[in-house]
């Protein structure tokens, strides 16, 4: 097989962000795109990641593929990448070569790995509230909450969204009224529920990829946020819920 | 209360460096303006703030009255401003309530806390010598004194002011001429006293509030510092001697 | 003596390039150049450094001199000078002090210390391979072998340097064909020799001082790199080379 992308920003981003979620993960590769979806080791986050194959330069592969690879690793590589190279992935002798073409050439090889994974499937969800919002808005309102530090709770309501959190000494509230580059839609009147500020604020990173997020969630129900860059990449996060006893 | 800040800056830079000497701190508000005065946990430095009712787009106060904070939290809270916040600080229900109102309204609500002090008096000092001079000047010197890295001598002659420090092995002096901006007033031929390095490093970034500190010094005797800017704000510290035994 | 230095730049990066290696230094000086040749304590590299008369605005020795001082605390020192300060160096009591003069002027005195070392050679070495390479090239190609962070190879043929690592999983490459600003002279057809990251990691800063390095080796063979400023300045390495038992 072999990827070449013309463009480093995209795939670097991504894979710094999915790697602060998960340590190794499987590339599913087919004709038609590139593609991970893992769940982090203490099974709250699951993260699913896809890149087309109009994303890149040349796309050449024989047949679907699985490529499990350390993703620090990866990761490293990718930030040597100057915003102007080329990168090529390759694989060669049970080895993901990467080639990262500039004013010089760097090669590096990184062994495939075994990854013993039940197949993730992605659950079905049937979400009460959908909401599609500047991307930024998301993280600065989630990096407002870290005063606090606990359980960051979202609510819905139609004309607006609220990002709060509530300690035993402090609290902080972020309000999202429903104006320009804001769209809620929902069947109630309000919904409301918590999360771990701890992955909210490795999810919101994907505003470094696309500056909307579409955000679904219900009551005590999973959190999916989907980050896509029209006919080139989507990554996406579903969150378990945290659900207080108070 | 209301009190309405158009331009954080000034509160934010002042909370960020008082944090770093003291953690809890009682604000004295009153119709003419809000005031800090504490002591470092240690005793060795006080700290001295006022904002005038002046400095702010609304002030609103009815009665004197203590607020208690956690000035870490403040300043987390502070940080979070953008430079063209408008700022709101309100009391609701026996908490502190900051609004931070942008481009997104942030809304912060901090316990008040109970401070057991002894209401802290400013000594009545009589100083020999009174310096005036670039806020940065001063820094930079106390900043050259790190290398030896013990206690630092200010030494006011009538022509120039001296920082020096002097270790087993190394040492550094520098030496400021009264020339344009630099005013040296004292009635004695020279004046030395003795600081702490570590205490002076934390003060001289009140350069970041004004571009002007007036000096108060004598010998073996408490230094006073002020950064003032005319109608709106002050911040001042009272640092104790180090006497030496050699 | 007395030196006076118009630019502190280039002494500056030196000194802090340099004691990444030794902390220890004897200065010697005589009418035509100051000279720093020192080994690191685990014997592993040797680093000469010279700076010639010329480069100095005043250069003022009486006959030849040593001067042995501790390489951080001058580091430290000449950290603090800013770009447009004069530096002047003179010995005063058995003292390196060192002046700093710009807008304002610093003193710093440095104990001049005992340095119980056996006189440095430099050793007679005589190399296959010459190379001649914009000092960037090296540097970035370098540290795009950290993901590997073993011993390095440097392979020259006549039409092209590689560098490359290979660790147990992974493995990295670089590249560089003798294109336009690489001169490669050498009389067998490929000359290998391996040696130490974390050194060749401190060796290759000195891109910070010149823009081409002059790369000498040979087969297990120790390298020789020379840093060179015209007229004013060299710095230079040798580093013994890593014999793997595999």
């Amino acid at each position: 097989m072999k990827l070449v992308l013309a463009e480093p920003r995209l795939l670097k981003e991504s894979v710094g962000i999915i790697s602060e979620l998960v340590n190794e993960v499987t590339f599913k590769l087919d004709k038609d795109k590139i593609e991970i979806t893992a769940m982090d080791p203490a099974n709250v986050a699951m993260v699913m990641f896809k890149m087309l194959s109009s994303a890149f330069v040349e796309y050449d592969i024989k047949g679907a593929q699985d490529l499990s690879v350390n993703l620090d690793n990866l990761n490293q590589v990718l930030k040597r990448a100057k915003p102007s190279d080329t990168i090529i992935l390759e694989t060669v002798d049970n080895k993901l070569k990467i080639t990262l073409k500039g004013e010089r050439t760097s090669t590096f090889s990184l062994s495939l790995i075994d990854v013993e994974e039940s197949e993730q499937k992605i659950p079905d969800l049937k979400f009460d509230v959908k909401v599609e919002m500047p991307s930024v808005v998301l993280s600065d309102a989630v990096d407002d909450m870290e005063i606090v530090s606990e359980s960051v709770a979202l609510i819905a309501e139609s004309n607006k969204i609220t990002v709060q959190s509530e300690g035993r000494f402090n609290a902080a509230k972020v309000e999202v009224p429903a104006t320009e580059g804001i769209i809620i839609k929902m069947k109630d009147s309000r919904v409301l529920s918590k999360y771990s500020i701890e992955y909210l604020k490795k999810i919101v990173k994907g505003s470094k990829i696309a500056e909307t997020v579409d955000l679904n969630f219900g009551r005590e129900y999973p959190l999916r946020a989907d980050y896509k860059i029209m006919d080139r990449l989507m990554l996406s996060f579903i969150l378990a819920p945290r659900v207080d006893n108070d």
